[in-house]
């Protein structure tokens, strides 16, 4: 197995500059993508980049046949990323398949591995493409969104040797029984409960907003009793938001960006804008957020006599991941001697995309410092082929499991 | 009386623009002090501008004698301001001894009138540069102040042929047995309790300062215990502050700028800063400010596991006004039949800088909408009128006081 090699090699496929830049499309990006095709290849796998662009190799050993398993995630990265986030679900799945050979383990059912185009969406402003157009999702407005040069998607497909004509043809998602995407975990959760493997079981839905507060603006010296305050009201809705997120579990509310004009020392504020970001895992309460948002912002601009709206930018739904699945991580992690806790995934991942399709689950391993979508981005090697192995044992368990395997219904 | 065309006749003098701009020192500034010199003389007093620019007229008629009752304000404006911040305090006072003459009342004792040079202070960025060296303060230092083009307030005083060496001949605050400044309000207090005469029995001391919280910025995925998140912990002390300030009578605590770093919808917050500003009337409670700020910030930043640090950026004692003269004021809106009440000017005023010298009140009369320092800055003709005649009837009751008007011990 040479996972930490092939991190290495492919950590080569960059933009200058530090860390890892492989935007979608991209020259070094379709190159990784060619060097990964043939790498698989050279593992025994059938492999092609798709009409969407996503690389997909098919392992079907001495007749395996029916529908696949699927492992894999996404090679493309941020701008100065890291070189771990996505490209070790992709790495790690090969060199699970690898592990599987060196055991002279032979499934019952194919095993597929994809790398999905332009999962991080940093290029168009939308994300997971090559997962979407897997799941056959419209893509037309999609392959319309332009970068910051003016390149449209369809533009860069063409410039990268794809007909955006074609997309459809990427759809595929009714060939595998299960889908697994080994990732890591872009926080501190394993790191702080000393736990080597994280057992997603749901991908938290995200609902970003801007709140625009309108008050008064006025002269320092104005009484207190008369004021109509933006600025306090905004800091009323900022605590009381972080409140809710605390009182709840497993749910996250961020106010990362916020302004005040005019913004002098001794004048009210007439305004304050700022931004929220509430991440919940299920969708029952994901169903309620939009309302219960609007709701607390309106409940204190009344109490403050200050005017309040919120514009929805982003509202993207949880996907709740698959029990049966789950368990067989679960049991896989205790067989390679390895601790385990379900958790939630706080990031967006092609398994999002996935999971309304096909049964579907990801395995995370710690990051150092918590630290992704950064030069600094590190998984030890330990933890790398720990997620490796936990693969080929969910693909040896699987092979037990009937109803897992067996055909659509 | 010629109160309404003299407030018309000095709002010419002005630079081009919205409003009037009568920067301290400014061309506009000293035709103004002049034409305001030969108006004083055409009313019968002796007036010259001073060493410090202050234009001092002084009425003693039938050879009144001993110190003097100070009247006056400035007449120097903010850029774009309005027609009646300070100048009515100069123009009413001109208009009350008018009225005196007018009824052939001769005063036992002089009165004095003064325009007092660079009260706002925009210019160089301290003010109230010619009431204190009316009282005799050092102002070496403020000489060397510069404004935005480079120019020092000693150059700008050669310039306007002056000599910055004689400031110290300025000082006159001896020659006073009181001094009374007729003003706008500037705010709304009396405006919405529909009263026409402010008796201003303090002048609100004012702290300013930034607060920089540094946290530890992170994803917005971050579970909501482990987090340090600066925003959070500055809108807790905005709110803190603003309910601080409500719990207190008198004062008034406003937050009026704020940052946060760096500034993404995903992100928490690694760094946020913000702007304070405290005013309180009474020297009790403004000996404790500093401290009582640091505390309240201290035990949030404490709370909220982040750091936070406070930096005072100005820190101007309150002036409490004389009882008698107040007790005055009163006695004289009673004769013109004002309604009045007590109350304490939010801003700063050159009442501020004699009041620790000689018994000092202020007269406040109603601002339309509460607006200052802007071109719709606006005073009724008979709210004018009514501030002339109530510092002309505490000039007579004045007459009457003789521990008031006795020499000084």
């Amino acid at each position: 197995v040479k996972l930490a090699e092939d991190l290495a090699t492919l950590a080569e496929f960059s933009e200058a500059g530090p860390g890892v830049t492989r935007l979608a499309w991209s020259p070094p990006h379709i190159r990784a993508l060619r060097w990964l095709a043939g790498r698989l290849e050279e593992a025994g796998l059938d492999a092609q980049l798709d009409a969407a662009g996503n690389c997909v190799g098919r392992w079907a050993p001495n007749g395996a046949e029916g529908q696949a398993i699927g492992l894999g995630s996404h090679i493309d990265s941020v701008p100065a990323g890291g070189r771990f986030d996505g490209t070790l679900g992709v790495l790690g799945a090969l060199a699970a398949i690898e592990l599987l050979r060196e055991r002279a383990f032979v499934p019952t059912t194919p095993v597929w591995l994809m790398s999905f185009m332009d999962e991080e969406g940093t290029r168009f402003g939308e994300s997971m493409f090559g997962s979407r157009a897997f799941v056959g999702e419209d893509l037309d407005a999609y392959l319309s969104l332009s970068d910051s040069s003016g390149a449209t998607v369809g533009q860069a497909m063409q410039d990268a040797g794809f007909s955006p004509d074609d997309v459809r043809a990427a759809r595929a998602v009714a060939g595998l029984s299960a889908f697994l995407e080994l990732h890591v975990e872009q926080g501190k959760v394993l790191l702080d409960a000393g736990v080597d493997i994280g057992v997603v079981n749901a991908i938290v839905g995200l609902l970003q907003a801007r709140v625009v507060v309108r008050g008064v603006s006025d002269h320092g010296s104005t009484p207190m009793p008369g004021r109509h305050d933006a600025l306090a009201a905004a800091a009323r809705m900022i605590v009381a938001l972080r409140d809710w997120a605390r009182d709840e579990s497993d749910m996250t509310a961020t106010v990362g960006s916020m302004e005040a004009w005019p913004g002098a020392y001794n004048t009210i504020p007439g305004k304050c804008s700022f931004s929220v970001d509430l991440r919940v895992p299920d969708r029952a309460r994901f169903a309620t957020l939009r309302e219960r948002l609007t709701d607390l912002v309106a409940g204190i601009a009344a109490q403050e006599t200050v005017e309040v709206g919120v514009e929805i930018t982003d509202f993207i739904q949880p996907a709740e991941l698959d029990e049966r699945l789950l368990t067989l991580i679960e049991r896989a992690a205790e067989t390679e001697g390895a601790s385990h806790m379900r958790m939630p995934s706080g990031a967006g991942h092609d398994s999002q995309v996935l999971a309304p399709y096909v049964p579907t689950a990801m395995v995370f391993v710690p990051s150092a410092g918590g630290v992704s979508h950064s030069p600094e981005e590190f998984t030890t090697p330990a933890h790398c082929e720990l997620g490796a192995r936990v693969l080929a044992r969910v693909i040896e368990l699987a092979q037990g499991d009937a109803e897992l395997l067996g055909p659509d219904a």
